[in-house]
Order: structure tokens, then sequence, then C-alpha cells
């Protein structure tokens, strides 16, 4: 039998779970819930229902795992630990900073249902993630440095669209290579926000705006743009259709350490995705760990998780002897 | 109270895995067994007793993991299921053909004495199989590829010394850099084993030795060379001692799949070691998973585990509070 998925919210992100199900054929997405009206969404799987989210408890004994797909600021705080205390719930919450509170309540609804609840689950946080702590516990001397790019920030893309006179804008986070070549010869350098990443904007105004106004406005944005070094192009709406309508990104994870006894060999791990869509391959990522969630909690076990929580083992289709004979 | 390591043998790994218990604050080495005359044998740990490997049975209760540091040929088929009765044991066996045999040798015992037998820990088998399983479970359409090197190859290296008139040699095994790019391109090309790496040789002949001979020989040498392109340099001993005494290694993993409805999209993990010393790297990733696995025992777990069986928290001496709220 088929692990049963559903999926909360249908934009990119659940586009991308969507997709990802197709290349698991031990897993058949059974609905997607949609606050707008069902009857105006149409989702690319003809097998599954399209329902309101209202009627979810309906689903309760029909779906194994519930991928969460809404967004970390509002959705995602209420909506996973609600629907722990029905469902395995698996989501990509990547606020880093309110992790510890999420975690806990999630942790607190799914014990009490007897369900797994597994958050933060993509690629950063996920895999990313996964790499850095791994690789502190096999280095556990040394520097790990995270680069994001290049590729499209999807906050930083909004946070553009909101001001004044922009009519749409798409935002490439990308890494300083001199400061990339310093990390990879193990220097183990201290950076500035602004040595490590600068951001590059292409901005469709509205007709008659002030262009000056709103260059000067983006690299001005506290917390978004005002510590980096930021760039603007203004382009027309046919070049931002032709050119950036993709959400590709990628990055890498580098941890600098040493070994020896006096610490006097230099070990660099490395771990880089490239990636054409980012939502498409989150929602490959959670695809895998709502495997796991679903035989976490088959093998009786419940409450939150993280990907620091989860043996390998679960996130594959593969049999163990398959693993040891081929994989390892 | 800290995490009492034994080590089996004192060889290139062994030291370390010595050296790499430094940097763990909770572990401690406690004793070395050798098979030479422990009088002979000169550790660099002061405070560890060198005992001979006849009396390992009288550490029974003072040791809680045993690392394993014997050859994958003769030395830890026997080894690690026969010391599996007495210990939680962790090898890095690495003959990847017999990986089945051994875990089922070593998960026999491992259950018998209710201990934690962990095999096949390092970097290929190790890091390495971990990132293959991983990205094959979140990218299930696609295709893998492990490149090594450059760096010296133990195992070629003592095949050329085995070869009559050679003093000394070192063998570096070396990616081919098409190969790697056209992989890095996304084409998921199937390659010859002759067209992933090259192998090139540094030897020290004995005086008056046939050099033309030693270097056919090498070259045409079953398994080993015959199936690459070979060079052969002869060197003197100053150079080689000069050159070539370190055993760095290296290598990377990729996984190139598809993301999307239609799988248009190309997805590209990939994962890279730069490693001064090889054998110190896989004696540091040894100490994380020798932490798993006095952790696994002491939660009741018994039997044989690979690196696809063990959730990484076990790995890190950090809390899971400390793990959430920083490498998340």
């Amino acid at each position: 039998m088929s692990i049963r998925i559903g999926i909360m919210g249908y934009g990119n992100l659940a586009r991308g779970v969507e997709s990802a199900i197709m290349q698991n054929d031990d897993m058949e997405l059974v609905a997607v819930f949609t606050r707008r009206d069902p009857a105006s969404v149409t989702i690319r799987n003809s097998q599954a229902a399209v329902c309101h989210v209202d009627d979810v408890e309906d689903w309760k004994d029909k779906i194994d795992v519930l991928v969460i797909c809404g967004g970390s600021a509002t959705d995602l705080p209420v909506q996973t630990p609600k629907y722990a205390a029905m469902f395995n719930v698996i989501d990509s919450f990547d606020t880093h900073a309110n992790i510890p509170e999420h975690f806990a309540n999630v942790d607190q609804a799914a014990k009490a249902a007897g369900k797994v609840g597994i958050i933060s689950i993509g690629w950063d946080p996920g895999m990313f993630s996964l790499l850095r702590m791994v690789s502190d516990a096999c280095l556990p001397e040394g520097k790990h440095y995270t680069f994001w790019g290049r590729g499209v920030s999807q906050g930083h893309s909004d946070a553009i669209r909101r001001i004044a006179g922009v009519k749409d804008a798409r935002q490439y986070t990308i890494p300083v290579e001199e400061a990339v070549d310093r990390v990879r010869a193990g220097e183990n350098p201290e950076f500035t926000i602004r040595q490590q990443h600068t951001r590059d904007c292409y901005v469709v105004a509205e007709e008659g705006a002030d262009l000056a106004k709103i260059e000067e406005e983006i690299k001005t944005m506290p917390n978004y743009f005002a510590d980096y070094d930021t760039t603007v192009h203004f382009i027309s709406e046919e070049e931002m259709k032709k050119d950036h309508s993709g959400l590709p990104h990628g990055g890498f994870v580098i941890r600098s350490g040493v070994t020896g006894w006096d610490k006097e060999n230099k070990a660099l791990i490395e771990y880089k995705l490239t990636l054409d869509s980012n939502p498409e391959f989150t929602g490959s990522v959670l695809a895998a760990y709502a495997r796991a969630a679903y035989r976490l909690n088959q093998e009786g076990q419940a409450g939150g998780k993280t990907i620091f929580d989860i043996a390998p083992r679960y996130l594959s289709a593969k049999s163990d002897e398959e693993l040891r004979a081929h994989l390892l």
C-alpha cells in the first residue's frame, strides 16, 4: 500500500511536493487543501482531490502524512502544531531564530496526538543543516560557512515588490568569489555580512515612477539590503518574463577543520547544491522526509523531530539490504 | 564521565583516531591493543595503556567502545565480529563487495552480546555513502558519480611496492577533469573506468633494477592499473621523502537528478572532501560514530549498524537544544 500524502496549500512549494511524489512509487497524493474555493484551484495530479482547508479533519484516517506548505512568518507557527494533532506532519519552517519555539509547539501537539511532526525540512534549513551538524561532529575544531546563491531569494524579491512604484522584482543572492576562495583555501577568515554576499536586483517600475527613489529605497532597506553591496537594474516586463521567470537557487556549506596530533593538517568538507528550481528541490526533500515521518510513526514513535533526529535509512524506499549492497 | 575508547591496532588509522579523541572532550583513550610486544610500541597519548591484543578481554568493563583499526582484507572480517562479542565496536571495513557478509557476521555477534557494532565508517565507505544514500532518496531519478582524488591510494602504493626491484612507491588517484566537467554540467554521462580516473605513480627503484620492466609490470597489473591510463615516474629516495611523505586524499560524490512535473529542471548535489591526511580524517569520523555506538547501546540498542541506521544527533557532543538553536 502506498503512503498517502496530503498537501496543505498550493503555491510553488506545494507544486514542488506534488511533482516529487510522482518520482516516488511508494507514495500517492490523495488531497490538496486550499483556503481558496476548491473549484477555482486546478492541480496537476488528476487523481487527487482538491478540498477546502476547513474539511481537513474529514481526512484524518485517509492521509498518512500532511505536508504543510505555508509560509514561515504567519502560516506554519499556527498550522504545524494544529495539524500535528490530527496527522503526521512535515514542514519547511525556515525562520532560524524561532526554531526552538516552533519545535516545542509541534513536539507538544504531536506527542499528545501520538503523531510525528518533522519541522524545518528542505535545503536550508534541511540538507545544509544536516551537513553543518555532521561536519561539526566529525571536525569539532573548525569553522563552518554557508554561502547562498547564485539564486533567487523570494523574500527579498517580495520586499522590493512592496516598494511604491515597483511592478515586479527579482533579487539574486550572489556569494562573493574572493570570500569563497579564502574559505576553500582553509584560511578560516571572519567575514562581515557585506564580505560574503552581494545582492543583484532586477526591477520593473511602473510608468513614470521615480527610479532613483526606488533604487535608494532598495539599497537602504534595513535587514534586507542595507548591509550588502546591492546593484539595481531596471528592466522591462518582457525582459523580466524572458530572463527571470525561473526560481533557481543553490549554495554551499563548507566546514574547514583540522586533524592530527598537533592539528597540523587541514580538512575541508564542502556540500554544494545547484538547483534549477528551489521549490521543486525543497519539495523533493520534503517527500523523502514525509516517508520517514510515516515510517517512524508506524514504529510507534511520536513527537517533534528535526533532520538531526532521523536515521538516513528512513528516507529511502529501498530496503536496508539494497542500501548496504549498492550505496554503502 | 567520559566515553572510554580502546583502539585495536596502532597504524596510521589508529593514530588518526588517537588524535581525533583529543578534539572531543567527552571521550578518553584508555588503551591501545597491539600484536607486537607492547613495550616496543610508543603511543602519543601518555595517559592510555598499551596492551597486548591477547589481554583485550580484561578490558571488557573498562572500555565503552573499541575502535578496530585493522585492514579490510584479513583483519576486520575476523576481528570485528570477534570483539563485538565483548565490546561496542566500530570499524572502517571498506571492501564494498563483502559488506553484506561482514554486516551479517557483526550483526549476529553484536546482537548475541547486547552490543552495538558499527561497520564501514570513514569517508568511503562512510560520509560518501551517507551522501550517496540521502541524495538518492531526495532525487530518486538521477545518477550518482563518485570521484576519488587527487590523493594517495595506499592499496595501489602497496601493490607497486610488491614488484621486484621496487624500494618504495606512492600512487596518486586523479579524477579526469573532462569527466568531472561533464557531470557538473548535468550531462549524466556513462563512463568507462579509464574515462573517470588516471593513476600517477612515483617509484624509487633499487639500484640496477630494470626500470622499463617495472613500468611495464605496473601498467599491466590487472584490477589495479590495467584499466587506467597510468603514468610512472622514477624518483630518488630523497625526492620521495621530501615531496610524497603525506597521505592527502579526497574526492567528491555528485548526484545529478531532475525535478518538476515534466522533469524539466536539473538538480545537482555535490559533496567534496579535501584532506591533508586521509587516515586522520577517517579517524575523526570514527570518533564521532564511536560516540554514537556508545549512546545507542546506552539506550538499549544492540546489533549491527551502518551509517544509514544512525540518526545524526548521536554523533554530536552537543545537546539537542544546542543543535536546533545553532546548526539547524
